[in-house]
């Protein structure tokens, strides 16, 4: 083997030059999506009030590899490649002989994964014409990744932040503000929906369900609005397949290989965008195990069904098959605000219902407890979300110690948790419920 | 040349082995430190209640070069080489000629330079058997970044945190105490002279100067109880010129050099690490140019006397010869909290009344102005210290599209601003005051 530093760095041409769709090689075709009113099979244009035609077209592609625009690729470089990390310090703490890396997305100037696609879907809203982008955004990660992308292409954006987050947490409003997004608490008085509910209930405050009901509100007005969606949807996990490939290549350079990969999961974007460029030698036969991981206080792969629902809360957007809560699911509040989805992508939903993808669950307590013992040994400090899978990773690992198996363990490092603090002062002062 | 990639990463076996310490190529020797009280030359003895022999060894040394122990340069590589980076959307945005390009301190897990000497301290004090530091901070950069080198060499810290920065800005407390740090705002009961400012003003809002006279207190009563300091001293310095260092090694591969050398000053270390290895070749008769930035509220370089004076409010502290603004000046709140020190390290002092660098200063909104150009160019989010460097950077990149002349321009990016955000809010909401 060769040697093996801490960080394993690319440079930038090892920035991927095509995102992978896993479409044509899952086990079976995606079940198609049906229009939330008429449940008849939805089309091209019945996506086209929300999203410009060259996403759309890369929803329901059947090429194995998609061309990443030059301009894309240009905004890539301020942050990628990523680090691949080894873990030295945590294995030692843990006594392990497990090889445990991990992939650090949090190095984006968002301090997440997501602009991986809102850079991707300002580009592609940019090209068609598209003036302003509307989306909605909880603790504020995908609406700040998605200001990051609009500054790039100038594009306006109107952002809708859940109104207790918007109170709550104002560090993230003034990040997607510094970037040039215009945000609003929801329920607002910029759409007839939101008017409504402030009517209803003026102390309301508000939910992801009304803040995408009111992004989409304002985005089916005007031909030159779509709407952006950060997780989910086939497109957001294609464009999210640079972390897994360019993991691969940085395992190549150190001569190193998963056994398994692991990542958290909300909609589904971040381990979507990790383990789906290892599906393909999975099907083949290979012993790789592919982990998600997510709250029990919203278990959707572990506990949901596997059955077509609304993949919003008032049943506007379409009717997808996938693991489900049900739409009108609403999890307890928890610190992990990405994680709280009551549906999870298709893609990641066929593949754990085919058994090629496999699901685990954790309470919030024992999250904390892996977060902090990951911040004192590799010193980063991980969001909430991101945690989810640092405690299987340390559950796996402390297997092998117990096996006496050197496997090698990869996991996505989603985001850091620099804006998340409070959330750990709440940890360490005993105020955590452990849902 | 050769081909120039965005950001310039090096491996670890670049992480330099040994800091560079300025002292002995000093165009004249530093003037001796006086005791407070007796205002004689100060020897090792009087330093030693307070700091490592080590440390005061290294304080005091006339090596060039000073080997980085093993252990510290493991931890140097959880985050180190930090990335050079070619700011090429920030040279577009200002049209300009000029190339410019930064040292990504704030890669670091504390988010900033700060941990290049925090490391260091810990490692030698635990070396010599100490069993625990006090410090003082006031925003918590230093506290933060002291508190994960605690971590790692498993020491005992204790933080006094200015008490109106421990109310308003919560996050870098909790980031210390997840570093294992004890933090407790200033004045606090925990000594006599807290004890006796809560009598005396009990709705005090605290003082860096309160907060030190705490951290001393406190260090001197036990024999393995020391201070740590995280600017100014010539150690200090030292340690953070692994900046300048890999920044030379990371302009070697690209075949590229800096005609002028930035970063902003508080009490000197990010300066200093960055600038320092270049001193010699500006002694030899080169044009590089070393540029220091202070705000106009705190204008110790540029408006203060070269003389003797205390390093401390309450005189307590030894005397030194250095730019000072006197040592009860008391500089207006700003959000630059970095850079509101009365005095400069002696080091610099002594480079800029010998004319070997330059200094200037400016004021806080178009600080800010500058910082916002920063965030939507290059996507990262700068502290508000680390803007006035910007601001420099900014003025020399448009002088240079005037004279059409295409400059290298180097600075150092002392840290980020993702826990300073609320300082854009206040800007953007037109509540800076512009002092």
């Amino acid at each position: 083997m060769k040697e093996k530093p801490k960080m394993i760095r690319l440079s930038e041409e090892h920035i991927p030059k095509a995102w992978y769709n896993v479409q044509p090689d899952l086990p079976k075709p995606l079940a198609p999506p049906l229009h939330p009113i008429t449940r008849e099979p939805a089309g091209p244009d019945d996506f086209a009030p929300l999203f410009p035609m060259s996403l759309i077209a890369q929803e329901m592609s059947g090429e194995s590899y998609i061309e990443i625009p030059a301009e894309v690729r240009e905004i890539y470089k301020l942050w990628r490649p990523t680090s691949l990390v080894r873990a030295e310090r945590l294995e030692k703490r843990l006594q392990t002989p497990a090889r445990i890396y991990f992939k650090n997305e949090g190095e984006s100037p968002a301090g997440s994964h997501k602009p991986n696609t809102a850079v991707a879907q300002a580009y592609y809203n940019k090209k068609e014409g598209v003036r302003k982008l509307t989306t909605e955004t909880g603790a504020g990660q995908w609406g700040s990744a998605l200001a990051l992308g609009c500054n790039y292409f100038e594009l306006e954006l109107q952002v809708f932040m859940v109104r207790s987050s918007y109170a709550q947490k104002p560090y993230r409003r003034v990040l997607m503000e510094t970037w040039g997004g215009k945000v609003d608490p929801s329920p607002s008085k910029l759409t007839e929906f939101g008017k409504k509910m402030l009517q209803e209930y003026p102390d309301t405050p508000g939910s992801l369900g009304i803040a995408i009901s009111e992004a989409v509100e304002l985005a089916v007005q005007a031909d030159d609005v779509k709407y952006s969606l950060g997780s989910v949807l086939n497109y957001v996990l294609l464009h999210q397949t640079v972390i897994g490939i360019e993991a691969k290549q940085a395992f190549e350079m150190i001569d190193d290989y998963p056994d398994m990969v692991i990542g958290c999961v909300g909609g589904g974007s971040n381990f979507g965008g990790t383990a789906l460029p290892f599906v393909k030698e999975k099907l083949a036969g290979s012993d790789i195990r592919l982990i998600a991981v997510e709250p029990t206080s919203c278990p959707t792969l572990t506990g949901g069904r596997y059955e077509y629902d609304y993949g919003d809360t008032a049943g506007m957007a379409p009717i997808v098959l996938m693991y489900t809560l049900g739409h009108e699911f609403v999890p307890p509040p928890s610190h992990a605000g990405g994680l709280r989805y009551h549906g999870a992508s298709p893609i990641i939903s066929l593949l754990v219902n085919e058994g090629v993808m496999e699901a685990r669950a954790y309470h919030q307590v024992e999250v904390f407890e892996a977060a902090m013992t990951f911040a004192q040994t590799e010193g980063t400090i991980p969001a909430p979300e991101t945690s989810h899978a640092i405690k299987a990773v340390i559950d796996e690992a402390v297997k092998c110690r117990e096996s006496g198996e050197s496997k090698c363990i990869f996991f996505n490092f989603s985001g850091h948790g620099m804006l998340d603090l409070s959330a750990y002062d709440d940890y360490k002062s005993g105020k955590l419920s452990d849902i």
